[in-house]
């Protein structure tokens, strides 16, 4: 058995990430997010892998920050706010790292998906759930609100609906997960399999295009509209200067599937 | 009977604030505006208050401005344009206070709420609806476009289906508005009792931590993905250094009950 | 029989543009867009018309760009860069002229919406489909990502939806497209009356009303909500100025019909 915080298993061309501390409801120690961190790095770098898939071992997706820890902080000499902020901030650096890593990052979600650990699938690309899965931001229960993770999570859905989750702190079900934009899909069958589908999907597309895709998703998302189209203009002349693409559009053109590199 | 155009009643933590002019439909005269913005002015600065409800007497919720009052400022020197600014500047002084209440305010919306009735329910941080109830920003049908609701519209709901509505002026019900993301809740039994159970919801919750919540959350709405996360990481450290913070995590970890101050 | 690009036929105030290349699918050729682009500014001149429908010939409404001539490009000097630069300039010129035409635009779609197709749908102010038809951002599977399709895709539907569009290029149906967000919606019997009677809905609005509104409307929402509150507040008062806008509230205050110029 791996005792690694976050264990890596390929298939092909999608790398699948596992939070692995189920005791612990794979929580974002500062361990854990370290181990997350560096495994992005290592995937970011390798070339034969086209998706990543993010799931957790035992019970549960993520439960969030660990919160002993984070008392334990309350003993330093200013009674934790830099062990906080650099908390916040080291989590913070691996949600960016999500996105701007160079392959699309699918959520594999089930059990219970809270606080950092919603922020966690709502920052991912993509994210498919199992029937049942339920997702919240529920720090305010405890008097702690989920501020950190709105912001991942209100660029994912309305306004009013994650006001709703943030405030109350109740949990959605995966269906209606899927409703709100939370998620993508919701897994009928087997979870894994399903969201292996997605992954095999996706990871058929030419990588290179992908990348230069996802890269662009995020970059022109920030950005007012005719800036945008300035941006994506030149992102689409990069795109169709790859041989790959001008083999892609031939075999289109000529009804055959491409030869890519 | 209490003839102020803004009744208060308190239930608990809950402060009921209620458009009381139905006569005139609930319109948002000048009287009403700054009649409402003094019933919140003095809410924000009572701390027994953790949630407000706004809701209308008689019929229906609100049916936005007064026209007759617009209308009569034609008869001013200047055709009543400095009127009309002045108007719409103490409007959106309303709707902006609405946001900068320390509380989550709850519109409970009946009958109707047509243009900047509209406006106050996607400008409420929720909504509560009876079923039937009828929304719309039909200014358009008497050749006035409702441009200043639609900041408010167009920040909660889909551009499309928001153009839709300002085009087309016609109204969409309560299950509608639930879809689409303008209001969080139809109410299928008694609204009063539905909202106020809510409303009591949120305000179990630690007050000081929700009002921290509420103003980073319209905060962050506007900024970049990266200054949104190093603003919320300093809102989180501030947070977990109030002593009921302390107290909830500690009750959390001990599975009990927070005592809070 | 008209051999024009583009068809315009005008029914009362409403103006029907026709993408007329039935054969090549109405893709957005170099010459399909200059056409485009034409009678867009053809009919902004026109104070006749107050709304536009645009729709295509044939199977489909749009299956993007004109991939033959863009891979005629590459035998240019700089391998088709400077091309392929100005292709994109000129699609996304077209689509900013959607937003800034004066008068809304309805996309009548039917068959396939793909890619650029997929992206003028997203970007005209409405959209009705027919039953059965499919929109899809599948550059992706001949390696050329939709980014420019993205920025008006990604400003219509959420993130998630509109991320696993792009990654799969995967198709959804017009059932799917109005629940997401990307159409308004589907015509359950016949499709070009169904668009025409919501155009007549909106060509029976005051006009300058209309106008002023729509440019408002894609203004504001650039626009951080204290600036759109000043901005539209500004916009109310020029609407209120209006003649018409008079007559039209006049004519609901005394319950009768407004005499419009």
């Amino acid at each position: 058995m791996n005792d690694a915080l976050v264990l890596r298993a390929d298939e092909g061309a999608v790398a699948r990430l596992t939070l692995n501390n189920p005791s612990k409801l794979n929580a974002l120690s500062d361990a854990m997010l370290a181990a997350l961190l560096s495994a992005l790095d290592e995937v970011a770098e390798d070339k034969a892998i086209r998706v990543v898939i993010l799931n957790g071992a035992g019970k549960v997706f993520c439960a969030g920050h660990d919160l002993k820890e984070m008392q334990a902080a309350r003993s330093d000499q200013d009674n934790g706010r830099a062990a906080w902020l650099d908390l916040f901030a080291r989590c913070s650096a691996v949600m960016a790292r999500l996105q701007s890593l160079p392959q699309p990052v699918i959520a594999q979600a089930h059990g219970i998906a809270t606080a950092a650990g919603c922020q966690l699938v709502a920052t991912c690309d993509l994210a498919v759930a199992a029937e049942g899965t339920k997702f919240g931001v529920n720090g305010v229960n405890i008097g702690l609100f989920c501020s950190t993770p709105m912001v991942a999570l209100s660029r994912n859905i309305h306004r009013k609906q994650a006001f709703e989750m943030l405030t109350t702190g109740e949990f959605i079900d995966a269906e209606r997960a899927r409703e709100v934009g939370l998620i993508n899909r919701v897994a009928t069958g087997d979870l894994a399999e399903e969201t292996m589908k997605l992954a095999k999907t996706i990871a058929a597309k030419l990588g290179s295009a992908v990348r230069i895709g996802k890269q662009a998703f995020y970059e022109q998302a920030q950005m007012p509209v005719a800036e945008a189209y300035a941006y994506t203009g030149e992102v689409m002349a990069v795109n169709m200067a790859l041989d790959d693409t001008d083999e892609g559009i031939k075999a289109f053109l000529e009804k055959r599937k491409p030869n890519w590199s």
